[in-house]
């Protein structure tokens, strides 16, 4: 076992296993990670809420009852539009800052019925959209963490709990895990339930999360998903893997480009059988039409706060409900069917491959709290409701992170997640650690 | 116009036109529909919650401003899992009798928006499933009303408001409206914003409304669903309907299959194209697939309830979160991927027809307050996401309603509800009036 002050850099697996086999505390496991906080908090910003003393009781009464669970006495983060009984969920906006919902959203309550313990709410952007937080990247505190799910992200880097959720509605776990350069996990489109979520464009929203290792975010789904069979393992399975450069390639970085060439490179070095496939001519548009399908139902759920709390709201989120007032039906109603065709088209590609590899990000996290970044390379993959993990794959010019998208076909994440535990390793780019 | 006292009959477009026109005060239709409610209100118990007051002061402020919108001054009712600033919304269980959610959900402040004025929160069973809240029928009191949106149709039916908020997740819109002999309407999935309404089983969940006149359900999608283009009318347009039985045709009563058949027959008669459709092999299991969903689903949306407050939830609940917590999340996904099949089978028949005609329940409302009958005949439909309209067309052997339902191609929602504007008056059965 590590050095006490260490236990915080455990992934949620090895803490479980520990705690299970008798070797770790929940309480030194919990001291370790609430100590880490007390020194970074001041400059990450993670947090919005935090009950440091309930944590602490918590993993005291963890440790004397039976295992509840394959997550007993592991710390987690929730981001701050997940409603939860012991904190209020503000959703990042001053209008609700003391929303009390009374009761755990059906995410939470799983991962406390499989033992985890909740520490605190994360910063997410206003309204998890793109007026930022105060969160800073812990790689380099200059830089933005990305969003909306920002305090996640920053949290996990900063090894403060291993691991936490967040949600996604263009890029915000994609986009946040890249820039903060840990892994991040979006499901297929609701396969985890949003029970207790606030809804931001129902089409689209993804709830998922953020961990060191893929073992994680393999126990968060076990956690979230009841009666998950078990995953056929198949020694010495390797995953077909094809990069698909999409869309944006031009637009981003060569940094970017180079990282998933690379990427793709080393793993068929490392024996996995790779190929290459071209961008769907049904792909092209799909970033703008998941714009205007997040746009006419970001306007129609937060029309009350919109009407009702306008001096309270940001100018630049009042002008996305505005544009989304603006936009009409039949464009909406017209990306919705073109997402429906091109669904299939997605799912066809799966044959000859396992996983598509992709860009995540334009490259390395912009300097500057004052945006979060763009969520371009996610926007289609979400629009597709295809599963995806970041995968941090590289370093770049600045120091920061690199990672290059997974993505799977609608419904075979555990395919996905097991090309992830594979992959993951072989392209770990050895970042330098947070202070 | 009508005497005073019955204004309350009017529906919300001939409401809405009354008093945009002058010849109507908004403060005498409230005043008539809320001395209907004190008369009627004892027996049948469609509200959970009223505030005669602040409704008649509303309706004042209507009187003395301009026009908002197009149901301006337009009383209506929401079923109690609809969040509103206003009112509690207690989900129709006592864990929740005095949750405070402190906003408007969207459909809320969309109808404010339109102008109407929220009356009040209508009986829901105990978390929108089987449980049954205390409204009896209007049509006849020792009969029940259908669930789960059960105050929401007896309101509506009995003349209390012209129109209310409902949901549904098996057949809590169709089921009722046909029990009640009210026109329901369920759009497409997703169609309706579902911010601020509790989630049963999110891959289900649909948002509609019930009214007395399909003009009603076109304006309530028009206040729902900003920047709706203008219908495409045709002079003389007249819908090509084809009957499809379903798997549970000779489940259902004599009765219920005569009104359908002899549906088709005055509808042709009328100058409509008809014909019928064999029900496609995939559609054969689609009622046990939308079981497993919802169950699977439920359970999930409900854990936070089932752990901590067992004691105040009803054990036929707690053996649906039972059930779900059994079910494989193998069968669950394999029900989703065949519904995800059986839409584009359902999408593929709508070439020669513009609506697919079928039963809407199995017979008359069934006698007793204890359960709310069954939802079968809309089971499937609410899984292939199909958008519904429930419609009056026959009176059965206790002289209660019954329904033929009529069912659209996804995303066609306006045609449907043109065709329901054709169809309904044809098939009116010239029902008994409430007493």
């Amino acid at each position: 076992m590590t050095a006490r002050k260490e236990f915080n850099r455990l992934t949620a697996a090895e803490a479980a296993a520990a705690i299970a086999g008798g070797e770790l505390k929940a309480a030194d496991l919990m001291a370790s990670c609430l100590d880490r906080v007390a020194d970074r908090e001041p400059f990450v910003h993670a947090f919005q809420r935090l009950d440091a003393d309930a944590a602490r009781a918590a993993a005291e009464r963890a440790d004397s009852s039976q295992p509840k669970g394959p997550l007993h006495g592991v710390p987690f983060v929730a981001k701050d539009i997940i409603d939860t009984a012991d904190f209020p969920t503000g959703w990042g906006s001053p209008v609700h800052a003391e929303r009390r919902p009374g009761r755990d959203a059906s995410c939470i309550q799983l991962l406390k019925d499989a033992g985890a313990i909740l520490v605190g709410k994360s910063v997410t952007t206003e309204f998890a959209c793109f007026h930022p937080g105060p969160t800073a990247n812990p790689r380099n505190l200059a830089h933005t963490p990305g969003g909306s799910s920002s305090g996640s992200a920053a949290a996990v880097a900063d090894f403060m709990v291993p691991f936490a959720l967040g949600t996604q509605t263009s890029g915000s776990l994609v986009r946040p895990g890249a820039f903060c350069g840990v892994l991040a996990y979006k499901p297929t489109h609701g396969d985890f339930d949003l029970d207790g979520v606030m809804g931001v464009a129902a089409s689209l929203d993804t709830l998922g999360g953020f961990a060191r290792s893929v073992d994680d975010l393999m126990l968060l789904r076990r956690a979230l998903c009841p009666n998950l069979g078990r995953a056929h393992t198949v020694s010495g399975w390797r995953p077909r893997i094809a990069l698909m450069r999409g869309p944006h390639w031009a637009e981003g970085s060569m940094e970017m480009r180079d990282v998933c060439e690379r990427a793709l490179a080393v793993l068929a070095d490392a024996g996995a059988a790779v190929g290459e496939l071209s961008t769907p001519e049904i792909f092209l548009d799909l970033s703008a039409r998941q714009k205007i399908i997040m746009t006419y139902e970001t306007a129609r759920a937060r029309i009350f706060e919109y009407r009702r709390h306008r001096d309270r709201i940001s100018a630049a989120f009042a002008e996305i409900v505005e544009a989304g007032l603006a936009t009409s039906h039949d464009d909406y109603a017209s990306a919705l069917d073109a997402a429906d065709r091109a669904r299939r088209v997605h799912d066809a590609q799966f044959l000859e491959f396992d996983v598509i590899l992709s860009p995540a990000a334009a490259g390395e996290a912009p300097k500057g709290l004052h945006a979060t970044g763009d969520p371009l390379y996610s926007r289609g993959w979400t629009l597709l409701h295809a599963p995806l993990v970041s995968v941090p794959a590289g370093i770049g010019p600045n120091g920061l992170p690199l990672s290059v998208q997974l993505v799977g076909r609608r419904n075979a994440d555990d395919v996905l997640l097991q090309a992830a535990r594979w992959i993951a390793p072989r392209l770990d780019p050895g970042l330098p650690e947070p202070d």
